[in-house]
C-alpha cells in the first residue's frame, strides 16, 4: 500500500459510490444544517454498531430492524432531536420517514437507516422532517462531506472530519470520516454518530473485524463526562461499485488498511474529546504494568472520569494525589500504592507511591499549561497497557449543560 | 425504650465515657482547629470501617494493625493533611505521633489509632504534631463534642453533628455523631470522618450488626462527585464506663437501638450531601421496582453521579431525558424503557418510557426550586428499591476544586 495523500485537510474527497446533501429543516434552530442524507450506490457492505445504553432511541430500534434484513443503502441524520424516549410514537414517525425515502429512492424500506441525535425526551418534528426529503434528493453531490460534517453537530463547535488518499495495487482510493460528539461521552460499542466510507471494497469479514479494532482504539477510548448517549452510532461503509473483488483479511494489505482505519477513527474520536463541551485540554491517560487488560482500562477509565482530576487538569495544577486515588477506588485489585509512578507530561511526579522530593513543581505546570499533554500511571506490576483521552472540567460544562437544554 | 430528646441542636450532650479536646495545631491553615483526640474511658467496645479505596492512607494501615490487637482508646484525628501516598514516611509519621499518645496515656500503641483528611500526596507535619499533644491531653472534656466537629472540618462549610438522648428501662443514654465530608465524598464501605458514640453499652456482635445496617442506610447511600477517598473511616464507640451488662442483639430493644444509630448516622450522611461541595441542592434519588437489590443500587448510582443530571438539577431544569440516558447506561440488564416512569418532586414527567403530555412544566420547575426534592424511578419490573442522596454540580464545585489543592 502507498499513500498518495493523508490528512488532507483543504480540499475536497469523494468517495466513489457515495453522495451526499444537507440543508436546514428547522428542527431546533433555524437556518443551521441539521438533516444530512448519505446515499450509497451500486454495491457496498457496511458494518453498523450502536450504543450499549439499554433504552436504545427510536432510530436505533429501526435501523436494527432494517440491517437485520438488508444492507442500507440511504442513512438519513437529524440533529436537535434524539428521537430518544419517545415510544411508540418515537418509533412510528421513524418508520414513516424512512418509509417515504423508501419511496422516493424505489428501494425498499429495509434499506434505510436513520440516526437522530439532540435532546432526548421529545417528539421528533416528523412531517418537517418529511417535507424536506425531496430537496434532499435532488441536492445530493460526491463533494458533501464538509456539509454533512456540519449538519450532525449538536453542541459541538467545529466539524470533525477525516480525510485520507491511499493507493493500494496502482489504484487509488479514498477514506472518509465524519462525527460529531460534544458532551454526553463515554461511547461504549460505538460513538455519538460516526459516518466512515471508503471506496476501497471490503468484505463483510473484513469490516467487521476492521471495525471492532478502529472502535476499540478510538471511540471506545473515550471520555468527556462518563455518560453512554442513548443514539451512539457508527457505521463504516465499504463501496465497491465498480463491482470489483473483495479485499479480505488474509490479503497482505489487510492489516495496513485496518491501521489506516483505526486511524481515521481515532483522529475522529480525539476530534470529540478536543470539542469536549467546556473542554480546554485534550490529555491522554496512559495505564502501563497491568495485571490484566481489563483492570488497565479499569483504571484509565477511572482516571479519566474523575471530577477531581479533571478540575485539576482545568487548574493546571499538579495535584497528583487526586490521580493516586483514583487509581485506588477504580476496583482495580492487582496493585500497589507503593509501586505506583505518575508522570505529568513526561515528567515524574510520584515515585514508588510517594512525591518526588525536590520536584520542581514550575516545570510540571507548565508542561500542563500546554493544550494536550500525556499522564502516565506506570503500576509495575504486570504487562497490560491501557490508554484513554479526556478533557477538563470547566464553567464552561456546568454552562453548557446548566443554560441550555441538550 | 423512650426517647427523651431527640435532635438536641442546641445544647451540648456528653456520653459517658468519652472526653475530646481540639486545638489549632497550624497544619495548613493559621488559627483554625484542626487536631482533636477522643479519649474512651473504661470499658467500650468500638466497631471500626474503612475506606474501600485500595490505597489507603498511612494513618488507615496503622490503625488496621492496631485494631487488629487491642480495642481502642485515644484517637487523634487531623484535618488538613490526608497522609496518604506518602509511603513509610507516612506509616513512620503515624506511627511515632501514635507512640507519643501512648506514652502521655499510660496505655500502649495498639490502644491508639489515627485518622487523617485533607490533601493527598503531601508529608505529615507530624513534629508540630506531636509538640500540641500535651496541651491535648491537658484540656479534654466530655463536652468537647461541637469543637471536635469543627476541628476535623476540611472543605466543609459547617460542622456535622447529630445528638440524641433516649431512655432504656429506667436509664438516660446519649447517642452522639460527628462527621466531616464534601468533596471526595462517594463512600464504599464507610465515608470521609465520622465518629459516633454511645454511652449505652453495646456487644460486639450487636456493634457490628449495628455497624453495617448504619452505613448501607447512610453513608454508603451517598454521593457528591463518586470519588472514593483514601481517608474514608466510620468509628461506632459503645462505652461502658460503668461496666454493666452489655445489650446484645436478642435484647428486645436491639431493632430500636440499631434504628436509632442508623438515624443518626443517616442524618450526619445527609449532612454532608447538603454541604457538598458547591451544592445549592440535595436530591433523594429513589428506584423502585428492580429485578434485583444489585440492579436498584446501579441505577440509583447512575443517576446520582451523572454529570447531566447533576447540571440538570442545577439548573432546575426538568430534564428528565438525562435521567431516562442515565437509567439505560446504568449497566443494569433487566430493565425496560416503555416501562419506565419518572417523578420529580412527586410530579410525573415520564410515563412509560416517554414524556406526559399536557405536563405543567412550571409545576416541575416550582417543585426544583426547592432546597430538597425527591427524584423517582419507577423500573416496573420487579419488587426491588434502593435510594441515594446526590446534590447538583454548580460553577462552585469546579471553583473550590479548580481554585484550590485539596
Amino acid at each position: 500500500m502507498q499513500f498518495v495523500k493523508n490528512n488532507i485537510k483543504d480540499t475536497e474527497v469523494i468517495v466513489r459510490g457515495i453522495e451526499l446533501s444537507s440543508l436546514a429543516a428547522g428542527i431546533r434552530y433555524k437556518d443551521r444544517l441539521d438533516l444530512c442524507l448519505i446515499k450509497i450506490k451500486g454495491l457496498s457492505n457496511s458494518a453498523v454498531r450502536f450504543t450499549s445504553n439499554r433504552f436504545p432511541a427510536a432510530p436505533i430500534i429501526i435501523s436494527k430492524k432494517h440491517l437485520n434484513k438488508k444492507e442500507p443503502k440511504y442513512l438519513l441524520i437529524n440533529a436537535g432531536n434524539a428521537n430518544a424516549a419517545t415510544g411508540q410514537k418515537g418509533e412510528n414517525d421513524t418508520t414513516d420517514i424512512c418509509r417515504k425515502i423508501s419511496k422516493l429512492a424505489g428501494c425498499e424500506i429495509e434499506e434505510v437507516l436513520m440516526f437522530s441525535t439532540g435532546v432526548i425526551g421529545e417528539l421528533l418534528p416528523a412531517n418537517k422532517i418529511i417535507s424536506c426529503l425531496p430537496k434532499l434528493f435532488e441536492t445530493s453531490t460526491q463533494t458533501g462531506w464538509r456539509e454533512a460534517a456540519k449538519a450532525i453537530m449538536t453542541t459541538d463547535t467545529f466539524p470533525k472530519i477525516s480525510l485520507k488518499e491511499f493507493q493500494l495495487d496502482g489504484q487509488k482510493y479514498s477514506l472518509v470520516g465524519i462525527c460529531k460528539g460534544s458532551g454526553m461521552i463515554q461511547p461504549k460499542m460505538a460513538t455519538m454518530l460516526a459516518f466512515v466510507a471508503t471506496d476501497l471494497p471490503l468484505s463483510r469479514k473484513a469490516l467487521d473485524v476492521i471495525s471492532e479494532a478502529a472502535l476499540s482504539e478510538s471511540f471506545n477510548k473515550i471520555t468527556v463526562d462518563g455518560e453512554t448517549s442513548t443514539n451512539d452510532s457508527f457505521v463504516l461503509i465499504s463501496t465497491n461499485s465498480e463491482n470489483t473483488s473483495l479485499l479480505d483479511i488474509d490479503d497482505p494489505s489487510f492489516s495496513l488498511v485496518k491501521s489506516l482505519i483505526s486511524e481515521c477513527c481515532k483522529e475522529l474520536a480525539i476530534d470529540i474529546v478536543k470539542d469536549g463541551e467546556g473542554a480546554t485540554k485534550l490529555v491522554n491517560i496512559r495505564v502501563n504494568g497491568a495485571e490484566s487488560d481489563e483492570e488497565a482500562k479499569l483504571i484509565a477509565s477511572s482516571i479519566a472520569n474523575s471530577l477531581l482530576v479533571k478540575t485539576a487538569i482545568f487548574a493546571e495544577d499538579p495535584n497528583w494525589g487526586r490521580i493516586f486515588s483514583a487509581i485506588g477506588a477504580s476496583g482495580a485489585e492487582n496493585i500497589k500504592q507503593d509501586k505506583i509512578d505518575i508522570f505529568i507530561g513526561g515528567i515524574r511526579i510520584c515515585n514508588h507511591g510517594k512525591g518526588v522530593e525536590d520536584l520542581d513543581e514550575l516545570e510540571v505546570i507548565s508542561a500542563m499549561k500546554l493544550r494536550n499533554f500525556d499522564i502516565l500511571v506506570e503500576l509495575n506490576i504486570g504487562s497490560f497497557s491501557a490508554d484513554t483521552w479526556t478533557c477538563d472540567l470547566s464553567y464552561d460544562y456546568i454552562k453548557i449543560n446548566a443554560e441550555y437544554r441538550s
